[in-house]
């Protein structure tokens, strides 16, 4: 079962310019993984709740292939001094398309 | 402008039937609005971080769009007792597709 990773990251201003720079290592990392599908990075826009600057949704094969990155890799983003990661692994419960409506 | 909505929301378990029953009704609510594109709606497995036990994330054509919604309408999850979300609204800053490393 492919698994979804949702880590949604409290960045503070001044430790922007070192999370995307470690964040970008740790990726490369992750895409050449076997199992690695797809991954989004995603800032937010200041337009709404801001507790996380930043959140990365990435899709994998399973959870498996997704620990098995870790065995011999600690992702530098998670050692930065105020940077507060939250990685959950998710399942799809409910896909929603644009629904018309009668009136 | 294109914009993902990404809410993640805290629930307790004696407060999960009725944040589905409720969240359904929400989403239909903005599956008919103009400017959705998508939702998806994530259940955390347990597998790792179980801060957020559902996360939404949703495409809209653009923020007035995902605004114009609550000028007639406030989502019934957001007003269950013990339901934290946190709804923040992200630009897209990074895709990432799978690579090959050079050994």
């Amino acid at each position: 079962m492919s698994i979804t990773l949702i880590n949604s990251f409290v960045v503070p201003p001044e430790k922007e310019d070192e999370f995307l720079r470690t964040w970008r290592g740790t990726i490369a990392h992750f895409a050449s993984a076997p199992g690695f599908i797809h991954a989004r990075l995603h800032r937010n826009t200041g337009l709404n709740d801001t507790t996380f600057q930043y959140v990365n949704v990435a899709l994998w094969e399973d959870v498996d292939s997704y620990r098995a990155v870790f065995r011999n890799f600690t992702p530098a983003g998670q050692r930065i001094p105020g940077v507060e990661p939250h990685a959950g692994l998710f399942e799809v419960l409910m896909e929603v398309e644009p629904s018309t409506v009668d009136s």
